[in-house]
């Protein structure tokens, strides 16, 4: 199955991405998934992994890949055996409306939202007005490679290069503006699809990290929602994550991906916690 | 009760607004609620008003009101009896998770998924990185009040007065920028609560109605998210959408809203399709 929908067995695909977030139907709607090693932040499973795995069974379910989806973060998820039921609230022509709730042990890990449809067509005619633009970056091998601050499988299965100016962070030395940019691809060069979008929307350190008197600590995202605008071309993608609100505890980050072809193929926004 | 957590009866209130989302629980995490009169375009209920409906039910299930809601739009919603369903997925000591249903006749209208908590304290101390600012807008009486494109009830009730800049849609002389500012309040002058933050985050016209070419039809709102940032202060509130991707036939707009103490109170963001 070629299609970018979710549900293929671990056996039909080739790249760790696609392997560690593989689902598989039981019936009445439950998919069985495995939280892989290798996808955690020490020991905690990426939220944006945890937001693929959940839409493969909720795009398998309907037939389509997410267009928008929406997480609510309830509690950590460990490496292990999870399920994800689905339901469908709607399935129309075009769009298909679905709530998925991903759970380890029965314990609720995170709760899903979203609309799917047919993957947006990049050769898409009509209108286009774009007011954004990729992020202007150094090549790859003069971008920053940080890994997270505690021992973790996931900066081995991501390649995250951040901006010179952006990376300060990880040495102690935040560039004081609550913005990162870089360059993702995954290390072992897989393809990345509407679902993996969902993971590089969360796969970058919290923006809060670069401004100065916050340490590099847990900013716990409460709710994250990603807009996928269309299919990646290959090659690696540039990113943009950055807060323009940071107050009261709460910051917002807004991020936007773009490919080879200098096309957006996914906005998303999260609300988080400011580390404490 | 004095909190700005929904699921008073109308007798307990006094603002329009507050009267047409009164909610009245019917057991079973059931609530009932009348979509008046006077809050549609063209006949149906503007989907900010259903927010604010459901989500009354919700943060009264939950006893917190919204920090982060997520509407995915299901059907237009006529005036009339409606029900809300609602499911409480995390009941947690500071924050609480709920997913909601409003129905009309049993038909599914619009399903939500938010995260509940005590109301922002726009007093909070600690750490501001604040980037964005209000838009300058001419004072209220120079800038341009415009009615919705059909006979409707909702420019009756609400005062949104654009930027005289940003209005030319409204006389067939679009600005080419997909953006719209302005001011709004109550026309009844009643209080700007959290779950009026909701509606306020779609009471304008689409910003896709600048853009040259694009007439003054229906745009579908696929989904839409509020984040709540505070308590508006009293006064008018000022308001600024705009739109930086937009092509393939959707459009994603954001929202930002500010009170009168240039704080910002909520931001938003939906994905909607262009007008066919």
């Amino acid at each position: 199955m070629d299609s970018p929908v979710g549900g293929r067995s671990v056996a039909d695909v080739a790249s760790e991405f696609e392997a560690a977030t593989a689902v598989e139907p039981v019936g009445d709607g439950r998919y069985a998934a495995q939280l892989a090693d290798g996808w955690d932040i020490g020991g905690n499973a990426n939220g944006g992994y945890l937001m693929a795995v959940a839409a493969r069974a909720m795009g398998a379910s309907v037939g389509r890949p997410p267009l928008s989806l929406t997480a609510h973060f309830l509690a950590p998820g460990p490496t292990g055996p999870a399920v994800v039921e689905v339901d469908t609230v709607r399935d129309g022509r075009r769009m298909a409306v679905a709530s998925g709730m991903l759970r380890v042990d029965d314990r609720p890990i995170i709760t899903l939202l979203g609309t799917f449809a047919p993957p947006v067509d990049a050769a898409g005619e009509g209108l286009v007005v774009e007011r954004s633009a990729p992020p202007e970056l150094p090549p790859p091998d003069e971008c920053v490679r940080t890994m997270p601050p505690v021992e973790s499988g996931f900066g081995h299965r991501t390649l995250n290069r951040y901006h010179p100016d952006d990376a300060g962070f990880s040495r102690g030395d935040p560039s004081g503006t609550p913005e990162v940019r870089g360059w993702f691809e995954f290390a072992d060069g897989g393809p990345i699809d509407p679902y993996a979008l969902l993971l590089v929307a969360d796969a970058f350190a919290p923006v809060c990290f670069n401004v100065r008197g916050v340490g590099p600590a847990w900013a716990p995202t409460l709710e994250l929602t990603t807009h996928v605008r269309g299919v990646p071309a290959p090659g690696p993608l540039r990113v943009r994550f950055e807060s323009r609100h940071l107050r009261d505890g709460y910051f917002e980050e807004d991020g936007e991906i773009w490919d080879s072809n200098d096309r957006l193929v996914a906005q998303s926004r999260q609300i988080a916690l400011m580390p404490r």
